[in-house]
């Protein structure tokens, strides 16, 4: 029959009603109208079937699914069933000739393929709920059933059950003793040079790949070569397996199909290449000659078995009508690759993120917002009720190795800082603060901080701003003969109580008006400080160790440096001047005198080597995760501890040259950096009885600064990309600080506040990833190692740094300035305005898949972007100023610009760029979403399928915010 | 009707005769067999319809066509269709917030939608070979046919001709000037601010995307915005467009369809967003509520538009069965994506490579194979027979804008090289030869090379077993009594007559013997030797430099150098020692005195600042090609210049900084570099006769030296990846290697033979790769500018080195050992011993999907590598004694070797790794596929689409190479 006289019918038009074509006839038939008519609301007869067996029992979810395929093979004159493919999310391939497993891939099938399957069900033995115990009376059963409605002649029985329970071969690894023995044994007789290669080849890689053989029907207990799989532990506890068994025998004329459904999941010998127990058995046995066929149909039905959907189908159908509706069903949700677009040998990767690991995570993100809302009051106990729980989990979690290298790195860090800054606050309070205090100070603040604030991730640290307030405070005081350590502390007292009283009015309600504009904006400026000091500092060291540009190797003889005395005739000390060193020779009058005395050489170039070495082996080592080489732990673990073993690489490079580097020198005695400073500050008797009161106005502007600086910088740690489990505590956190800043005040110490660039490399350290996942699944990041262990250790280690001057002053600094860069680029690098800023030198067909940019015009992404810049510039040249002094008004300033974006740009606009969504709005979306859950609780039930409502605004938003993860934190 | 009473048929179950199941009953029906019966052998009805229409006039190709597709929109007040989407191969959409064209990607539909459009094109108006000239009149003839045939009410005629021929919007970029303009008019009346924001965005961005619209109905010459369209480029001359309009209106209750042919392809106003005909017409309109229904339609009419095998039917077609026909067989071959291992929303990135242009690719190779089998006498005119054809375009084709930057590249190799041996030479012949030669005898051989010779691309080059061969042969002479220069002669000459005696019998013929074993294990030596003598020249200045490691800046006072007298008392010449050089005062016999005298400072680090400043420089930009930054012809301008720009880079900051860092210096004076000789070898005189004909047996030894150097660097250069069109020329090369050999003798020049990394550098930097090729497809390597210009370019300026003397000494010698060490790297990484050799450090689950991989175990794999790495190794330490003169006998070494494998190896496994195709199996196998291709010719006109046969060897091994590009060349 010519083909274009069939009927034609939709195998599956879901959402449809089920249509019935006429022949190809000239007429407009009624029923094209209904196939383009509203789709939604009438649901097919196969989604209606799936709804009835579906929502039964909806509340116990079905177990996880891992399919085997085997098939029928000839092995010498015996048969057997080798294992061809498995899938537990994804395909894995055995590669015939490679004896390995291929990559997990996204199953292709051929729609030929499915429909086949479609008419295997329809037709062939469909037993659900069969009681069974083993396989070979599972096989009596299903021959039986054939036989009785005449399907199967009755003396194939015996054959059939012959193939059936012949012995199954798996794919596995095994160790290495095992495969030298099968080498012995395969080159037995053979050839020298073969076993020569085998033991060549045993010598050189560690572990072989091979096949372990097990008979079905010995045992019911796992054997020994399941239990050693170490593939188990990529499949859930709880999974049960379902076997595809497919395969051509000579004396069948017609297919053999069977569908079974155990009543309990059972281990059935070795028919699985892990121990776990069968629930599903498929069976295909059919004329020879189409065994590609017969595979294709195997891959289908193997498919369908790890699918959300028909996986919940196959557990609960009542009947074969059942499976065959679930088959429609899946077949309506198929995505088509048309054949001239794509080569069907390619194996798709998986994709990073399948939808329905979204779906969770939105629900635990929705949990997060119902706490926030209706909490502005009394916010400081509301911190402490939220931290309570987490009490001791705050401390045990901090054991693990990733924790080591966060602890070193943040280290490091912060005594560069307390370095860095000490020796500037000695420089400009003629050090009544200098390097001790700082470490001092450093080490009691973090500890204090890490141990009872909100956010234990934030790392308190001496800033720029708070430094030139201290060279104003004390230039103040000098010039009007008020001591500087009274008033400092009075300010500090005044600050205390001022953040006391924000504490106790909820101020930090503040934030919640700061978009990602202005987030931002504080965070890359920064960053972008962050670099250029390191930089900055580095190229220091070429002004420090002037090059000789000038020098001829050949006209050695003529470089020299004398010191000459100042007047020959007057040696009153009867020194031998040509024995004086630089400084001695400066020290006593001498005159230094010669074409080397200004130059040092190899110690800039040397620097620059360490500096640069350091921060470019960083970044490789960093990017070592995504590459190829060595097992996915190494790889981890080498990342997270890339920091550590660049510091190490190059501060060995340094010793093995032996160059007089600038060396990182702590402190080694506990005294006062100033020998007539003690360490308690007095409050009284210094200064008259005014300005006790008037160092109000000094505490307003520090703790404004200080507000602002540790708000802003809580706000970027506490994002909701870092997926924080713990929340938030602003104010706890701010109670702190102030408490912090009075006893800093009470002991001379300098005052501290939440460090940027230090925080997020915090964070950044202490990422966590799953790590079983399935084959092929990306693994998720599940959330950062909230603890107070490492911040604590961090600070500790400061404190006792006295104890480890010896160590430590094997450090280079230009190896730590390479650790201060590398910091100010990784905090810049996953920020949206720095992808923004990119986006100018791409042209437009090349540009990431951003979804702001499918919803906003390109020219106003970067008008946006551009303002941006504007803003970081002015804050830029402001803060290289005196005016530096005023930042947090700046910050203040940046939440103006923003409001006036609101003239410039639409809602939408800002919506998508800037993230912005009100609080109230959001929550009616949310229940505007669950009423829509509520609605099409069926369609919910292929978990998280994506649907066709792009155009919803709440979806988009939603969608939005789930694929690029960077939607701001606005939640306390 | 319950859809499981339904009948159910394939769409298309093509290579199996068609079925036609009873209603899901209990027996097991016949259907079923046929259905899991012998694929290939029958053809559905689908299939044998279209073999039948596309087999009349196979002869003439159809145009490529260009589909867009447009949607009804309400635009104010008005209806207007505005473009959504287009393919050229691909998709790409228009974002409709983003006012954006998406990147290209595949299209995935959904099944749904191909059923409905099956049905669209059943039902609907089908008007093939319409005589169409406008709009209007194709409009009206549509719905002319649907009234006649009773489906359209003949009221509606106004309403559906006026919507159909509302004006156009096309998604079209347009120049600054009129983006102004548009602006200006947008906030016409409007906010200030939002004015400024435009401007500000006109000034920091370049183009603007913006909507063009015209009325179809004007004009059928194409209009200004069509002509300037710059998207034109992407579209093949001969293209043709075909239209997909799709919209809803309020007035029908009914879809409206048509497909339409038009007799001719018209230029239909502004229909299209290019100037390009219209040949096919889809128009769907229907009632309101199902846009995005009719949109997913059209997707999938847009798609199967531009499918290969679709397109072809539907400008065959006869009737509507024919198109049908074409649909259900582009359903048979859609690949399909389970929804829960893909989310349907990730737009898939265009594949790498789309079968069709591999077959093509395949055809032109087969033509290359037909010429090579049975030339293998007179090889020589053979060779020149080839090259004569293309004597023009060996000049003409040199005239491009990368040929620069490849002179400038090679240029720089060649003269550091020339400087290099020609100071060792000079060490090891007591100046004879030294670097006055080398320049001389580089630019005369490869100048004479370059013009005459069968591989232009080949690149001549003193080679270290030559080196090695005229130090022994000096000290020989020296030792005996003999003179050098004249026996050299006599050696030349014997030689040269040797090589034509190879050239007369086509010994040529022995390189068919080297694998990919050979060839790799002899490239990649020589990369490693580049790489080693990169790295020791450079480790080199650590010692002409050394560091003073002991230096205190604090003591510079300490460090001096001074020149002592011999003997204070004779001081003969009445000089001020203390004035002296350092070389001065060795000269005269002072002593230097002081704790300076053995180091040179900085110059040892900025050294190595520069190497690797120059190589890490050089890697990047060479990647930059890859990135998103700047539009495609900037970034392969970059990647083209990386080594310029480099070494430039590098030349400035060594300029800048100013140390005395070691410069490249070129010979100023024409003249030998030995006074005593001049540019004449005089063949008699000097040494008794029987030198003469003695001088036979070491010329046996340079001749086997040469030979193999030159054939085995040919073999690579001609190697079938790179796609050389000119043919090779084997013996023509050796023919002028040997005169050459021949004349440097009698000028007293070094010899010369093919350098096989610098040959290598030659190529990479003079492939081409298509440029306008569709959006999302990937650019395909097209081959090498095999020219003659380059080549003779590089060696004329070597020539004239000598007076860009004044140039040259500005570059430091570090930074041409930086593009030494890039070139040694560069030449190992694509080779696929590498690729072997990083496999050991991958688990399996991370090794690329190598073909090889697929087929054969991985330990045999790793064995094999083994085995290279040992024979490698052997040859390493061999090369570093005084054996490395025997190194032609040790390549030789390595074929026996490979011999040996093949009792440890299967021939499976080799042809999979070793890529071994004896030439005459070969052709039997082409043989054989050339039968099945006649016997499913059917099948290939599907372009390609690939076959299931993967498991036929022929097919199996054809997929190899096409897909791993791997191929040896035995082809001369």
């Amino acid at each position: 029959t010519p083909f274009h006289e069939l009927n034609f019918d939709l195998p599956a038009p879901s959402q449809d009603t089920v249509t019935h074509l006429p022949q190809g006839g000239s007429t407009y038939p009624e029923p094209v109208l209904n196939l383009l008519h509203t789709r939604g609301m009438l649901l097919s007869p196969a989604a209606e079937r799936l709804r009835y067996i579906l929502g039964e029992d909806d509340d116990m979810p079905t177990p996880t699914l891992f399919t085997e395929m085997d098939t029928l093979q000839q092995d010498g004159d015996e048969l057997e069933w080798k294992e061809s493919a498995r899938w537990v999310k994804f395909e894995e391939k055995v590669e015939e000739g490679g004896e390995r497993w291929s990559k997990p891939h996204v199953s292709t099938l051929s729609l030929h393929s499915l429909f086949e399957l479609r008419t295997c069900i329809q037709t062939g033995t469909v037993l659900l709920d069969l009681e069974g115990y083993s396989l070979p009376q599972i096989v009596d059963e299903i021959i039986e059933q054939q036989v009785d409605e005449g399907m199967l002649s009755p003396d194939l029985r015996e054959k059939i059950s012959f193939v059936l329970l012949r012995k199954h071969r798996h794919q596995t690894k095994k160790p290495i003793h095992r495969s030298l023995a099968d080498m012995g044994k395969a080159s037995g007789g053979g050839n020298p040079l073969h076993f020569l290669s085998n033991c060549l080849y045993v010598l050189c890689c560690f572990t072989g790949h091979a096949q372990s053989r097990s008979m079905n029907d010995i045992s019911d207990t796992p054997s020994t070569d399941q239990l050693r799989n170490k593939f188990m532990k990529k499949i859930p506890r709880d999974a049960e397996a379902s076997n595809v068994l497919v395969g051509e025998v000579d004396f069948l004329d017609k297919p053999f199909v069977a569908f079974v459904r155990l009543a309990q999941a059972t281990t059935l010998g070795g028919l699985t290449e892990v121990p776990v127990p069968t629930r599903f058995l498929f069976i295909l046995l059919g004329p020879t000659g189409k065994a590609k066929s017969y595979n294709q149909i195997g891959r289908a039905i193997a498919t369908l078995m790890v699918d959300d959907l028909f996986s919940d189908v196959a557990y609960k159908a009542r009947d074969r009508e059942d499976l065959i509706a679930g088959i429609d069903e899946f077949l309506d949700e198929v995505i088509v690759l048309p054949p001239g677009e794509w080569d069907p040998k390619i194996r798709i990767e998986p994709p990073k993120k399948v939808t329905s690991a979204d779906k969770r995570l939105d629900s635990s993100l929705a949990e997060d917002e119902e706490i926030i809302y209706g909490r502005f009051c009394g916010g400081l106990f509301l911190d402490i009720k939220r931290k309570i729980p987490w009490l001791l989990s705050d401390f045990y979690e901090g054991f693990h190795i990733q924790s080591i290298s966060a602890v070193l790195f943040i280290y490091l860090g912060c005594i560069t800082n307390a370095i860095t800054f000490g020796g500037l606050l000695g420089d400009a309070t003629d050090n009544y603060q200098g390097v001790m205090e700082s470490f001092l100070g450093t080490a009691l603040s973090g500890t204090v901080f890490c141990l009872f604030s909100g956010q234990p991730l934030i790392i308190l640290s001496s800033t720029g701003p708070i430094l030139i307030f201290e060279k104003l405070l004390f230039e103040f005081s000098k010039n009007n003969g008020i001591d500087y350590m009274e008033l400092r502390l009075w300010i500090g007292i005044h600050s205390c109580l001022q953040c006391f009283l924000l504490v106790a009015t909820d101020a930090s309600y503040i934030i919640k008006y700061m978009t990602r504009f202005t987030e931002e904006g504080f965070s890359s400026l920064i960053s972008f400080i962050f670099i250029s000091d390191a930089i900055k500092k580095m190229m220091g060291s070429f002004k420090y160790y002037p090059i000789n540009t000038d020098f001829k190797p050949d006209y050695v003889t003529a470089y020299k440096c004398e010191c000459l005395a100042p007047d020959p005739s007057e040696s009153i000390l009867g020194l031998d001047w040509s024995q004086l060193s630089k400084k001695e020779c400066v020290k006593y009058g001498g005159s230094l005198v010669g074409n080397t005395c200004k130059y040092v050489p190899d110690l800039a170039l040397m620097s620059f080597i360490l500096f640069f070495g350091t921060y470019s082996m960083t970044v490789s080592l960093k990017k070592f995760k995504f590459s190829r080489y060595f097992p996915t732990k190494l790889r981890k673990l080498i990342s997270d501890f890339s920091i550590f073993m660049a510091i190490m690489t190059f501060v060995g490079l340094d010793r093995l040259i032996g160059l007089k580097t600038p060396k990182l020198i702590v402190p080694t005695e506990f005294k006062p950096t100033r020998p007539d400073r003690g360490w308690i500050v007095l409050p009284f008797g210094k200064n008259p009885w005014w300005v006790y009161l008037a160092s109000f106005v000094p505490a307003l502007l520090v703790t404004i600064l200080i507000f602002m600086d540790q708000q802003i910088s809580a706000v970027i740690v506490n994002r909701k990309e870092n997926k924080l489990r713990k929340g938030c505590g602003y104010h706890l956190d701010l109670f702190w600080v102030g408490v912090l800043m009075a006893a800093c005040s009470f002991l001379g110490l300098p005052w501290y506040v939440a460090a940027t660039v230090i925080s997020i490399a915090h964070i950044d350290s202490l990422k966590m990833e799953s790590e079983s996942s399935a084959p092929g699944e990306q693994p998720q990041f599940l959330g950062v190692r909230e603890q107070r262990l490492t911040g604590i250790l961090v600070f500790v280690l400061t404190g006792v740094s006295i104890f480890l001057a010896p160590v430590l002053q094997f450090i280079p600094m230009p190896v730590l300035y390479g650790v201060f860069l590398y910091m100010g680029v990784a905090s810049l690098s996953g920020i949206q305005f720095w992808e923004r800023i990119k986006l100018y030198m791409m042209p437009s067909k090349y540009q990431p898949d951003f979804p702001f940019l499918r919803h906003v015009p390109l020219r106003r992404v970067h008008l946006f972007t551009l303002v941006q810049i504007i803003c970081l510039a002015v804050l830029w040249v402001l803060k290289s100023t005196v005016l530096a002094i005023l930042f947090p008004v700046m910050i203040l300033g940046l939440l103006v610009v923003r409001k006036m974006l609101d003239m410039v740009f639409s809602q939408h606009d800002l919506a998508w760029i800037d993230d912005i969504l009100p609080g109230k709005d959001k929550k009616k979306e949310k229940k505007k979403k669950k009423g829509d859950k509520d609605d099409t609780k069926k369609k919910d039930k292929k978990k998280g399928r994506a649907d066709d409502s792009e155009d919803e605004v709440i979806n988009v938003r939603f969608y939005c915010h789930q694929l690029a993860g960077l939607e701001k934190n606005n939640s306390c």
